[in-house]
């Protein structure tokens, strides 16, 4: 399935037997375009005690990751569809947290457009792991050859850096971004966003995700910035965000909470043969 | 299925019903990764009137190729795998003409390594389209930055260009290679090899694709560089040849044709969603 051109395999294993080697080697095997199907990752779909149903996300290179709005999207879509769920309105649990989707159902049964609650994110350099100093409120100062950036901090699930920029640029999002997303006051690294104010309604986005470089869309990533810029007063709280792979619409509700709502397609579904 | 990491999508129009669009889009849309499955293309496995069963390959820009000798090996897989034809040893109809395939048949059934006879080479300019007047022999000399390369010219259903090098160097191909490629004595463009001769029966292969670039594998390659290669008294008439996907079994028969041995793998197999 892919959302903005997000693209993960999904396996769920309420109904499926996974070969028998680590996650981390299956998530790489299947990730190879060349030897395997080719994907940005791989992710599970899973029995959770806490929530309707879990899921838990690789990338490419065979690392976990904590959340990823569009594969929470692709997730509900394949739960609602697939009736792991009884209801159009239910939870997901992430390593990130457990959030809310709803599921806007077509005339013919299936899933349409897609809402996850995103929940409330944190602000400022206290709610990631940052070890800098060089700190105003929520934003960190980056310097990348010999320039210093502004940027605010969110955790929204995983940790974003937003920076607003005049024009959004590929050029400059491939020269700064790997620089901030491995600064060494990241020692985790973190998600880098370049964002730029259309009008208070519109923004354009960038992003260099942790560990993945320049993609085409990034669910938190967009979340984060809409988030980040309310707080700064450049935009309402209703917000349409151009990513390189489509738009997204993201919400502010009055309590805080971020929503986030795109769409969600299934490429495929078959089944993978393991290398003998 | 993928052949060395040369991996297209394969479908049956035996049994399957395609969408009702132009071939090159079904290509595009396949094998674009990010909204599709992600392949290098499209093969249609279809019935045919002079030989046991026909191919047409389609490169993920939505071009028509002649040939592909990885891609015959997958044919062949999936035709015996799934009783396509009858026998172990069948004919593959291509637009660069019929071959036949031999099917190494395993104790499951299944289909293990596969032999495709290519035919007997044509050698020299005069066997593919060439307007220029810098020859030698089977030979065709092209200047590259003020230096003058020299290689052999054969076509084997597809034509190309095979130069011999101390060592193959993966710069020194991408900078060669497209120039070669698409220099203007080949108006219909040319893959290009380069070869480094290991032993009598070893030889080290880097490909620049026509329309492809450098690729971890080509059969008609390494069928072609190894016939030139026998023609020049470099090697002996069985050879293996070092692929950067992996290697393949090169023999040339007692009558001149040229058989192809190597891997044939099935990654998965499912349906596909036509984008709404």
């Amino acid at each position: 399935m892919h959302a903005l051109g997000n693209n993960y395999i999904y396996v769920s294993t309420f109904d499926t037997k996974l070969p028998n080697v680590g996650l981390a080697d299956l998530s790489r095997v299947v990730s190879d375009v060349r030897h395997g199907i080719g994907a940005d990752g791989l992710i599970l779909i899973q029995p959770s005690t806490v929530a309707d149903v879990g899921m838990r996300i690789f990338n490419a290179d065979g690392s976990e990751a904590e959340s990823c709005g569009n594969g929470l999207r692709c997730v509900a879509k394949y739960a609602y569809e697939n009736r792991l769920v009884v209801e159009s309105q239910f939870s997901i649990e992430t390593k990130g947290g457990i959030v809310q989707a709803n599921v806007q159902v077509l005339p013919n049964g299936l899933a349409g457009m897609i809402t996850i609650d995103m929940g409330v994110p944190k602000f400022g350099p206290e709610s990631i792991v940052y070890t800098g100093h060089d700190t105003d409120g929520d934003d960190v100062v980056i310097e990348v050859d010999g320039i210093r950036y502004v940027g605010s901090v969110v955790n929204i699930g995983n940790p974003h850096w937003v920076t607003v920029v005049d024009d959004v640029d590929d050029e400059f999002v491939r020269r700064v971004g790997p620089k901030v997303e491995s600064d060494e006051v990241f020692p985790e690294r973190i998600n880098v966003e370049f964002v730029s104010v259309l009008n208070p309604k519109e923004i354009d986005f960038r992003v260099y995700e942790r560990g993945s470089g320049v993609t085409f869309a990034c669910g938190t990533g967009a979340c984060a910035s809409v988030a980040a810029l309310i707080r700064k007063g450049f935009v309402g709280d209703r917000v349409t965000v151009h990513l390189l792979g489509g738009d997204l619409e993201i919400e502010q509700s009055k309590d805080g909470r971020i929503l986030m709502t795109g769409e969600a397609v299934t490429v495929a579904d078959g089944n993978f043969h393991w290398p003998a």
